[in-house]
């Protein structure tokens, strides 16, 4: 297929070089040069500006947040005028009201919208096993498939609209961040016993919860080496910041989310912003005097 | 090996079912008389009283908590006066300073003792496919693992102090509630959004979720079915409060640990302490006003 | 002195008629008419716009969120062209980073600009007998001081920075949206041990919590009516997300604040938004399964 | 009248000095010496033992916690044995379980007991000034009052069940502990602004908080003195967790209760123990990274 890809980021650059591996021919734009001449050298073409980049039968957007997503495709008015049959499908981590918004732009300007989140770490879209998300028009996510298929080991269906794949994201990273503190807070406790944490967690990790969040994050807490990140602290506190709006907006208490976002607020007070967000374990260590 | 087995409740009586049909012979004792018979018809022998059980080459011990074992174990003086060579292993999840306890208790007395809780639910002890944390002195572990490989799929040796074991324990289990808590505030936060909360577990529980605990604590926030529980709302509130107790002896602040235990708390005050923990999300519906 | 006032809601009302009373000359405007015709039947002069009412000695707003001042006073382009005399003399509780974004935009527009926040319920207001947090240049805080006289028992000088008076006043609400959430805690606890709540407030809002608004809030829990509201739940929670907005952009966790607001959030979902905060109470015993 | 007095801590000592000055005659008992000396030289008599000092009209206990209450007057069989006229007035804070079975002990005994926790720091104490609640039978109470006139400003009765009186202190100092919390919290959130916490604070402790708590432990966060302490660390911990074990006792969710509980946590694992509870604004400040 003939695609555009919009944002070659950590994420969206080894899922746009997934599809030039699986023979799809890309366009491909980035705020900054760096990424596109990686890609260019992948076989991908530049594209001049985010609009070139927006043509051909799909085009994927891979952007860090909603004001740059907003920024870009709203305000920066790229979508053709009068209409267009390229499928915008925006892969992006946004929240639910934006994802309405943004539906609805679209749908205003006769331009199809699909979104497809996905759950999955660098490594992970590296290897072409993400699992993606997707909602909006059924038919439209057909013609996208075999792009999902390019970058994904799994594709979900959520229904016809596209926000409600958002929810599920953002519930899910939610659920992520509240593991890993989970682990933090457990790695204080059984350090303040004598215990020392590579103990607990080569055990749980076993069993019961012999799964990535687990076995990931207690890596960089038992190493307590926390550079380079595969889920940065800034970013797993704008992740979660999205579920406590999206729960604030919906009168939802989300206790434990709030919980969370003050050990993420404390590592950011430690500098730790580009740190992973397994170093919410220093934070928990520091509360404890164990650190 | 010729074992004693006292207390066959959910966790106990598969267990020693399991020993059972791995050919050891067994001398069982339980408050209640019902599980005694049924240990009788597969071949245990009965025990007049927790003190005959505590005979042969090992007695284990899987009580309820901390007082019960101290009734039987302590109050009960089911120690053989002078010393014995029966090694008394305690798979039952106690706090960590009653595990010191213990072990003082037991060499003050010439009595051989090891830590060994298990992580598995009573369908898991039923294969015999428990992970047992073991603790205490290594040539003790190496006389009674024959009993673990009959019971378990896997040992895990954490020194020779016992209390390490219990410390292990305790944390997972703090692990395992909070994401309980986790899942039951993301399905108040997705079904608030109009997603039923299926469609996220069916999502998350595939990747990275794809582990036990949130597998199985899901399926019954999906199905709304909080009866039979596997893991009572007020055996789980006990066992995090293990875990609190512990972190406040130490001086460490478990900040989701205490806001899992208010979820429980309200549980309980819903007439939910037979529930099954999953029933959280029944707490985290009614405080969104989705219920 | 000649002074306009903008939004006569339940504050901004009474304290413009504290300012005729005492002998200024008023021009005010709301967004609906029904406050203005009272004010008129007191002796003002009824602008025909917010920018008409932006002339005198100094302009009053007394809008009820951000968003509204933005709109009028941005957005709305009431400031003069070219500069003016006029100060403009913002009582609203509005955030720290708007209040700096104010103070910039009349700056480079040559309006004088002041800070003035208010602790104090309508009666107070109504009574002239507010507290004003006043930051500004003392100059032209100096030349206001007669109209914070007219309505305050005293004003607070914080300084030449406009935001820190706003930072005193949503650090001063959060205290006491902690202090309604403290008090609905308590009211749960003594109610669950059989003591009725009044029996607990008579006590302690004697001593040691012989203050306003433990005496206020308390005697709306203890009588279980919380309307008419004096402080409406929507408008506490607004405030309270100040400053939770305010401590996140400064990297401070603000643990009793996210808490609250959760007691905020649960109450809006029981459709309590126009209930008194001491609603907080009903939220508390339900929790406790005591209401 | 003729007065025991059992226990001469940092309240009981002032409180004892009040009756002697107001000619009351006493026989006291402490653990430790010094204090008795002191008493000695204002002209009370010394008992040999807690038991010698059981006698006369009254008898007043001012112990620690529980534990020491426990060990002095149901291990140490301090009750005359056949029933005894002398009233027991418990004026130490215990917790409403305790006091149950306090009640319960006298009454099989013979022995009339009242329950009489104060409200007041030692320098309120000394002064005579205290709020005093008390709970027992009305004709009791009546027997006692001038040792309450002696002691305090005002007596509360809070009917013929004397845990009640307790249930209410505990409550009561729960609400002391969170309005610390929330000034600490407050403290970090203006520094972390620029704005000194004394601005703060002086502004709100005249209005709305012109109350003794406010005024009192704010005090010690602008100074950052936390020396001597007016209420240790510990001694706060020690009350608030009475509080959270009534709470759970009664199924009661004290979400607030817990968060401040981490905060003590906190400052004991930093080594404050002995510090005023005030010093909660370290713990802020260093979580906020503004220390």
């Amino acid at each position: 297929m003939q695609v555009g890809f919009i944002g070659l980021g950590t994420m969206g650059k080894p899922m746009a070089l997934r599809l030039l591996a699986a023979g799809h021919r890309l366009r491909v734009w980035n705020r900054s040069p760096g990424p596109m001449e990686e890609l260019r050298r992948a076989g991908a073409e530049i594209a001049a500006n985010a609009r070139e980049a927006y043509r051909g039968e799909a085009v994927i957007s891979m952007l860090s947040d909603d004001a740059a997503l907003r920024q870009i495709v709203i305000d920066g008015e790229v979508l053709p005028k009068g209409g267009t049959a390229t499928i915008h499908v925006n892969m992006a981590t946004i929240s639910p009201s934006f994802a309405k918004e943004l539906a609805a732009f679209h749908a205003a300007r006769g331009a199809p919208y699909v979104a497809a989140p996905v759950f999955g770490l660098p490594p992970v879209a590296a290897a072409g096993r993400l699992n993606i998300v997707a909602a909006g028009a059924a038919d439209l996510i057909d013609r996208v498939q075999p792009l999902f298929d390019a970058m994904g080991q799994k594709t979900w269906r959520l229904g016809a609209e596209p926000s409600r794949a958002n929810v599920v994201k953002i519930a899910g990273n939610f659920m992520i961040v509240a593991a890993i503190e989970a682990m933090a807070e457990a790695t204080a406790l059984v350090q303040a016993h004598g215990v020392p944490p590579a103990d607990l967690f080569a055990v749980v990790t076993h069993a019961p919860f012999s799964c990535p969040p687990y076995q990931h994050y207690s890596a960089g807490m038992v190493a307590r080496r926390y550079e380079p990140a595969s889920f940065k602290v800034s970013l797993a506190l704008k992740d979660l910041q999205l579920a406590l709006d999206a729960a604030q907006a919906a009168h939802v208490p989300l206790p434990l989310g709030e919980i969370v976002r003050d050990s993420f607020v404390e590592a950011v007070g430690q500098g730790r912003d580009a740190h992973d967000a397994s170093a919410l374990a220093e934070v928990a260590l520091r509360r404890a005097g164990v650190g």
